[in-house]
């Protein structure tokens, strides 16, 4: 990865070549090892004037004639691209894929970004009516509270929990751990956290990022040319759902991540009870919580009973986003799957220093596009 | 398909749900059928606010929870979109798999398209610099006149010979048939066929499209459950080159086709003179030239030859454009690649009608992707 944060100086192409690099030279692989680059970004044209960036990719790494894409699935780009380096290795098209997620968005005002974003959203039932992620994730948490009892505090503790992973992880783009009182219930916290979409706080959204993240993938008999710790992709899923969130069955329940995860684990051969941790996609804090419901690992509408006993803690008995999350680690939208799956590797590796998981043998990721309409989920595990 | 020209009625989604529901009408397909869905189209998001347009696809067409991608690739999106596709395929995540190409683009100046296009190009080397497409498609005519002897005749005669084949494609955007001194050597000529890029002229250029294509692909044991004539995709074929043309080896040759057409051929133990006919990519006169050359049809520097004894017609040996290709049956970028497969698709099956070519066992295409430096190359035949 690159550092998350923001990078004024550096063009996309170059984040992404960055940390292209890193990946090739941890894994100690030269030019003739890869055989396709995946690139994964959300709005590299629209903000960064540059189409078919798989291409760009692929000459500054001077890897060309290797095969070049680019994936794009909105924030969930960069599963979108790990899914499809994947299956081009597990039919035998290659033996070694790089995958790059990457997004430049911070050099455009956050105004400009939130409607850039919004395209992901339906066309004539929320995007013309200037509906944001913001005001749908604004509705899901009112929904929340009313049906569950979520309450602001708990919102407030995933931010908590996140900042003070994020302090511990050098690549995140917030390193400052928060204190509940900071941002809620005492008399700065209305100032210091002030209101996006009711009942939504800036807390409780992710910032606006720049950054990169690689992964090299291989077929399982190619790996030990790369590291004695390879890390493999057991499970994978995908699934969608209706685009607009007035036309779901229920607005309160992700059913694409369920059916996303299910074949995740399916395909693992395990349960959301053999994972260890998970990278989920709190792009809005109520998102972490939602997800850790729908996923599996807790009951419908107690995921925030979970979070306040400190079972999602570093150091509870199923940590979530060790990373710091989008929350802290940042969100470069079309890297952010793939950052996942560096953490995942990482922490399965033992490499994770101040925040690792201890005895970390299996994780899960999910990465969410739209307004978690079309999900991407991951069973990850130490062979 | 749909009919490809102009749409200002319809919004890039509704052009890709239109060929998409043609597609599975075609195969008898239901909502069951569909593991996932491929869309691919270069500029979504930049001209028509919509990104993520895979899960805009999947939702209009009610096919969720059916995975879905967007596959960017500049030109060659929807080439590289079929190349996914296939391998999620081959390697047994899904059965049947619907990949849609569009894009929606005349309702933007002309000038700015060009400058849309223009920004799959080297950004330091060429964008920053005012490099366009045609300019750089005209720099390269200039070299083949130079070295291999081709006339402003040559490439007029191509125009001359797709007009032909698009005049019987009900698809195609130009179906108007034109006289070679309606463009060349006559007082009018220059009228009607005015510079664009020195030596490129008008008629050299491919219009600016509107449109949508789609296929359906499926395991080969799933094929007879959707028609009684199959087509099979018996090579698949992807390379890359140094994205700057100033720093290809000779910027004469399209290495990346030599590449990736080798590729397809040994995958489908075929050769060059197996093939019955072809698709390839003419966004410029020239380069159907070239590429006929470089996918290895002609030896180098007599493509224009076999041109002028009439091998590459309609009725020749080895009919080349027969849908009329991106010069008469238009250009929408996005959607090209998958035009080609459906083309080759229906010269298969002998439903081309009064374009069929006879006798057509094997196909091949390629699609460009930047100015050549990334090319998809697929063989087609009858099982």
């Amino acid at each position: 990865m690159t550092k998350f944060g923001r990078h004024d100086e550096k063009a996309l192409v170059s984040l992404m070549t960055e940390s292209s690099v890193r990946a090739l030279e941890d894994a100690g692989a030269t030019e003739k090892s890869i055989d396709a680059v995946y690139a994964a970004s959300m709005l590299a044209g629209e903000l960064n004037n540059q189409t078919a960036i798989g291409s760009a990719l692929v000459d500054q790494l001077a890897l060309t004639p290797a095969a070049a894409d680019r994936v794009e699935n909105g924030p969930a780009s960069g599963g979108s691209a790990i899914k499809n380096a994947y299956c081009a290795i597990a039919c035998g098209m290659y033996d070694t894929v790089l995958v790059t997620g990457g997004e430049k968005m911070r050099h455009v005002p956050a105004e400009t970004i939130t409607d850039y974003i919004a395209t992901m959203t339906n066309m004539e039932a929320e995007y013309v009516h200037g509906v944001t992620l913001p005001s749908l994730a604004g509705m899901l948490t009112r929904l929340y509270m009313e049906r569950y009892g979520l309450t602001e505090e708990d919102l407030a503790r995933v931010a908590v929990k996140n900042h003070l992973n994020g302090s511990k992880n050098p690549y995140a783009h917030i390193q400052q751990p928060i204190a509940l009182e900071g941002i809620y219930g005492s008399p700065e916290a209305a100032v210091n956290n002030p209101l996006i979409a009711d009942p939504i706080r800036m807390y409780h959204c992710c910032p606006v990022t720049d950054g990169a993240a690689s992964v090299l993938l291989s077929a399982a008999e190619k790996a030990k040319e790369f590291t004695d710790t390879p890390v493999r992709i057991a499970g994978v899923g995908q699934a969608t759902d209706k685009m607009a969130v007035q036309d779901r069955k229920d607005p309160a329940t992700l059913e694409a991540l369920r059916v996303a995860a299910a074949q995740a684990f399916k395909m693992s051969k395990t349960t959301p009870q053999d994972m260890n941790l998970a990278e989920l996609h709190d792009a809005f804090t109520i998102l972490e919580i939602v997800e850790s419901e729908d996923a599996g690992f807790f009951k419908k509408g107690t995921g925030h009973m979970a979070l306040r006993d400190g079972v999602t803690a570093l150091d509870g008995k199923f940590p979530i986003n060790p990373s710091g999350g989008l929350k802290a680690r940042g969100h470069p939208v079309g890297a952010t799957g793939v950052a996942q799956i560096v953490e995942l590797t990482w922490q399965l590796r033992g490499e994770a220093d101040k925040r690792q998981v201890k005895n970390a043998q299996r994780a899960f990721s999910c990465n969410l596009g739209g307004f978690a309409n079309n999900i991407l989920a991951f069973v990850l595990e130490r062979p």
